[in-house]
């Protein structure tokens, strides 16, 4: 099994994140509404379907699975009574990997319809449901079948650990220290996986449907730029650390590395011109502060504090990949240093995840 | 929660008897083989689609789930290579209720397509598989969205147990001893039910598409005949049993009532000739021997004996069913009773399961 697909099988999130994963991807969600809403606005007007096939790729199993969902049967709806329009019937295909918790999903839809429908106070149109399990990286639907798809959070992750990086010495991302062989490995691996992303959905998509897509990436040009490769360097100090007292191996830790890119709007921007299928309507960077975290959780008191959040959300989302590779163990002691680091550096500094959100329209 | 729905979501039985559940399903979808193998060639023949939609409803989770699915494919695949036409792409749409354990057929779906292409030995037509939550007596797809629908073993079970029932004192089914108004009940349900279902798959369904249904039935015209209810009526005598030794309570008993009903072959051709959408092309009944078990089963000592075999089936149908009402701690006490007094009967005389099958057609 790859390792990107131990991590995605696991919707990227352990049972125990969910409040983290969801303030973060709340806050994503919410920074990108007005982009999707206008998007979804546009697609009925140009297309006036009756029947509208929306797909959210990574959908995981968790609080935010549906909420895009509600949101585009609640704007389309909306339009319709504006507009004197019947509504139109909904199939919504919800995606992720064949690991992901699709039972959970399944077995809490009979109370989101009801939800929905008691918030739009109207009849609205038959939503059909299904489950879709497969890698985004491949072909999931049959041709031209979708109006909309939608992903969040999940494009950051690679198909699999680059080739020949084996020589990524002490870090576990792309570092500073990391030779140049291991960034170009990781960008080719990228370039490869995205443009596939591409290429599959511009034969899912119907002419003129649209796709949005928000990832974590980076303003800079540089690849190793602190905004987007500082959060896994303080963790790879954790792991060097644990190899120093003898805890880690030093080769199990020279082996591992996180399947993850994190590209600029740039990088984005070529790849899309390059396969050629879309259009771009759209490409945002936006910003999420790491002790952002901290002001919207004041859920409990051990959500006060910022560093407690992001080393739970980035427990949440490596854990399955540090357990596949460095064995249970390590994991409590490993992620309480993870935190003391933390602590330390988000006391001293300003630091913010970046977010890449473009929007595409799949052309004539 | 409905009753039918504990069961149904259990997908009809319990983890340790897939084997048996197996074997009767087995049993069940080789005598309907070459009733399906025609349906599907002649379906191909008569509308050629590029795209073809099969829905398999009650599909469960176990090693049955996806036999006709892979019986499907390998037929249109076979006729496309002797039309000299290039394949078509499946859409293959599992449905059962959201309780089902869907999680375990999406993981068995990278080997299920792996196996496959091995079986068929020639590049075979893209496969696009999703899971379809839902009550088969409900819209769970878009209007006129499947080619093919099949159902095994689904169709016996109501929606929910039938009203005003509640005379049926000491009888857990439709038996002998039944008021009438028990049997006019079951019976209106059924036909409620049916005909539900019949609507919704023929807005469901292409003009000329086909559905293959077989369920549990009876030969005999009369609705408590022993060809359906002796199965039922043993297993109201074990728990007569208990009440009358005090284990359960007879207001318990007498409350408990199976939510199925087994129509004979020409209630099921009124239903359909009623709601008007299609036309039967064949109208089967066949049997398979209680008995008939024991020969096949000769993988273990335990599995030589027809009569634990029976009560394993009967336990994975029944047990979510009377566990919901009587709770867990008569289970094991009444599936031994159960279990003597069917190796009594079968030592004595021949029973039978009566299946009826019905292909039909969606009119134009």
């Amino acid at each position: 099994m790859k390792v990107a697909e131990v991590l995605h099988m696991n919707g990227g999130m352990g049972e125990t994140s969910y409040a983290n994963n969801s303030l973060v991807q709340q806050h994503v969600i919410s920074l990108t509404k007005s982009i999707r809403e206008e998007a979804i606005m546009s697609l009925y007007r140009s297309k006036h379907p009756r029947s509208l096939a929306i797909a959210d790729l990574g959908c995981a199993s968790g609080p935010n699975t549906l909420l895009v969902v509600s949101e585009f049967i609640k704007v389309v709806e909306k339009l319709c009574r504006n507009l004197n329009h019947e509504s139109p019937e909904y199939k919504v295909f919800l995606n992720d990997l064949p690991g992901n918790d699709f039972n959970n999903i399944f077995r809490s839809l009979d109370n989101f319809k009801e939800r929905l429908r008691g918030e739009i106070e109207s009849e609205i149109g038959p939503c059909y449901f299904s489950g879709v399990p497969g890698s985004f990286y491949s072909r999931i639907f049959p041709n031209q079948s979708l109006h909309f798809v939608h992903s969040s959070y999940g494009l950051q992750w690679l198909s699999k650990v680059p080739e020949n990086v084996n020589n990524n010495k002490g870090n576990i991302y792309m570092a500073s220290t990391s030779p140049s062989n291991v960034l170009t490995a990781y960008y080719n691996q990228f370039q490869k996986d995205f443009s596939l992303f591409l290429k599959c959905r511009a034969e899912e998509l119907v002419e003129g449907g649209r796709m949005i897509l928000t990832f974590l990436g980076r303003k800079s040009d540089n690849m190793f730029s602190k905004e987007c490769c500082y959060i896994w360097e303080l963790m790879a100090m954790a792991l060097n650390d644990m190899v120093f007292q003898g805890i880690i191996k030093e080769e199990q830790l020279d082996s591992f590395n996180i399947p993850q890119y994190t590209p600029s709007p740039s990088e984005v921007k070529l790849e899309v011109m390059k396969e050629g299928s879309f259009a771009i309507d759209q490409l945002n960077v936006s910003e999420v502060s790491w002790n952002s975290l901290e002001c919207e959780s004041q859920m409990s008191e051990s959500h006060v504090d910022g560093a407690y959040n992001v080393t739970q959300l980035m427990r949440a989302v490596a854990e399955p990949l540090l357990v596949s590779h460095f064995g249970e163990n390590i994991i409590e002691e490993l992620f309480n240093r993870y935190k003391k680091i933390l602590t330390d550096r988000m006391s001293k500094e300003k630091t913010k995840f970046v977010n890449v959100t473009i929007l595409l329209t799949r052309k004539p």
